[in-house]
């Protein structure tokens, strides 16, 4: 009988996998504007100080601490009005004792005022002003520096930019900035089927769009079922590419040429075969100190483990921040069981009834088919060591797309990628 | 004394808003391949049966289930090997009683044949083979039409295309598909100050960055402080763009007249002002059917009051189905007060130490402060009612930004947009 080589459970087999990741050393620099989820290769800091002077965070009168002490509804303190500072001056005032200045949002504090009191506190009498209220030092005030300060960090190395990250660069004055190289991914599809011109290529389509989707730079490359083809494919691909995925020819078959291809290769290491549905042909191998790993043919098993692979791969290849994938936790609709030993990947439908998540388990077997991927929003995790659940235990889910059916969220889609 | 015009809660003002927003009839007609992430127009149906034919989803050999009743390791049976079906071909072989075809992962069945038994519960002999295990009925097949029968719907309108759509429609034989076309957002900053060349509008390119983040078609205007600017600036982006953003002028203030302008242009609806820190001056007016949001000229507060709404806009605008945010539960580091009667959105950094997720407070007040934003990497949503939470209590957290510092989870970046 025939078997894999080896039946490692996935965690292992990542971790093996980061060992082997080397941070990337290739870099370009583009403009601001330009660099949107791309991932930032050096620590950037600041040159100056934002704000550059003390301002205003609302509208009212600058006024000196000490001047407005004890002021209320039933003791207002008059104060007289030296004039009005509004947002777009950059002018140098300075407040009097027993005087105030009319100030807009964001404008530059007088000197010697130290608080702001806001408009709907006071009556504005024109030369004089009533003030209702007392405030505490540099109430209502945003400091210099205190949003940056020259020579603190803005962003650090593997930080992938944000909308945010780009307004504050450009506040500090940056204009361009270094981020990784995109990663070129090469995909080798193994099938003689893939040369027929009517044949579909559709997991090798679904790993271009995912490759894509991660902002990488693929390539499709297809090979015949015979160890030289694709020996010289893996060759090819490895030559250009930062990370090359395998399709198909990876199981146990008598067409199963990857993984004999690749021992041929003397690969540095090489592990293949899981302890895990489904996927369980996946495999890595390093060569020439890059990476090849090796999917199933089917479309739901090569997505999985291309996700699940080149997340850890970006992850060291950037130095990037770990990524926590949005979750929810819901009912169960129904008792599902788990092959023992074996941890399962189960896709799942999960929606939201009178107020309540349901989690509904789809087919477990079938990884050849598509339509559960678009029709799951969801994957369950169940352990090797799990035997299952019971109709209506609450479970957690990794979500793959939006839930539906009405959202009550106030804040209902801050997005991450 | 002066104040806004209304004191409106978030969510009351966000339906207001989402009954304004009409679906969109403007869509484009576009390649497969370029259309991950766009909003599907149409329905779309597939006009084949995936597979098209029964097919074996392992490696084994494809059998007549009555011949191999009561297999066992102790009880093997024998069958004669009539041949192999290899994954590429297409032809029609026949199963005689008594008789096994070789078959490999995606072949087609032979007929009469209704299982598979998986290689390594058999022992090959090259004419004939030893069965160890039986098989229900058309276990280890997939069968004709189960992943997609003809007639069945694919994609439904407002769907956001996933590389998984792509494979399935490819799979389908479709290569072109009607999309929404995408949104194009004027953003009208305002100020007097935008038109010193020295100045950087730091608010109007995060936005202009968050409108493409979002796949809009973003353009900056740029206003003086006055109405007759900002009413043409207005209309002149309500000519060429489906939705409107204004940035300034929406305070209390004597140089806030945004709303004034609106009011001015007979807008069909107008509301503004909120009972929520950041973000109180947020509102909008319906004019000539399109939208104009009123947002903060402060990055905090535009970023959430943007999101609010550009989010309730594309739900309805594309037809799409509501989205949820990621979130994730954690202990509060230290105690935290709301002022009553205000809705706070609260940005907080979000950790993990010891396999525990931990939530702490940033400051709140500073809507001016640009850091916190790339700081943060969560919002915590204290209610109108809500008085706070003590150290240590479990609170949930929007999460704007990946997670760190170690990841476990198995899955760890499901991406989601």
């Amino acid at each position: 009988m025939v078997g894999f080589k080896n039946d490692l459970n996935i965690e292992d087999m990542l971790k093996e996998f980061r060992k082997c990741i080397i941070k990337s050393q290739k870099f370009e620099n583009i403009d601001i504007m330009e660099s949107m989820n791309r991932f930032s290769f050096n620590d950037v800091y600041s040159s100056i100080d934002i704000p550059a002077y003390d301002r205003s965070v609302v509208d009212g009168f600058a006024v000196n601490f000490d001047d407005v002490l004890g002021a209320s509804l039933t003791n207002p303190v008059r104060l007289k009005v030296s004039g009005t500072v509004y947002a777009s001056e950059n002018t140098e005032n300075f407040i009097e004792k027993g005087h105030a200045y009319r100030i807009y949002t964001g404008s530059k504090m007088p000197k010697n005022s130290d608080c702001v009191i806001m408009l709907e506190d006071t009556v504005d009498y024109g030369n004089e002003v009533d003030i209702f209220k007392g405030c505490f030092k540099f109430q209502n005030v945003s400091r210099k520096g205190e949003d940056l300060s020259s020579g603190q960090r803005i962003i650090s190395s593997g930080t992938k930019i944000t909308p945010y990250h780009i307004a504050l660069l450009l506040s500090a004055g940056i204009e361009k900035i270094d981020v990784f190289r995109r990663i070129n991914v090469g995909i080798i599809n193994t099938g003689d089927e893939l040369f027929d011109p009517d044949f579909k290529n559709t997991t090798g389509m679904m790993l271009y769009s995912l490759a894509r989707y991660y902002d990488a730079l693929p390539e499709i490359f297809i090979s015949h079922d015979n160890i030289e083809d694709i020996k010289n494919k893996i060759k090819d691909a490895l030559k250009e590419k930062d990370i090359v995925f395998t399709t198909g020819g990876s199981s146990v078959g008598e067409k199963d040429l990857v993984p004999e291809s690749i021992e041929s290769m003397n690969p540095e290491i090489f592990l293949h075969g899981l302890s895990m549905r489904p996927a369980r042909s996946t495999g890595f191998a390093i060569i020439d100190k890059k990476p090849v790993v090796l999917l199933s043919g089917f479309p739901v098993a090569s997505f999985i483990s291309f996700s699940l692979f080149f997340n850890e791969f970006i992850k060291k290849y950037y130095n990037a921040r770990p990524m926590r994938s949005p979750t929810v936790r819901g009912k169960i609709t129904r008792r599902f069981t788990n092959n023992s030993g074996i941890k399962s990947l189960v896709r799942v439908k999960v929606y939201e009834k009178d107020n309540q998540i349901f989690v509904d388990p789809l087919r477990l077997t079938g990884s050849g088919i598509l339509s559960t991927l678009t029709e799951a929003n969801g994957i369950m995790v169940l352990d090797e060591n799990m035997e299952g659940y019971e109709e209506g235990e609450e479970v957690t889910v990794y979500l793959t797309q939006p839930v539906g059916d009405e959202d009550k969220s106030i804040f209902p889609e801050i997005q991450f990628r």
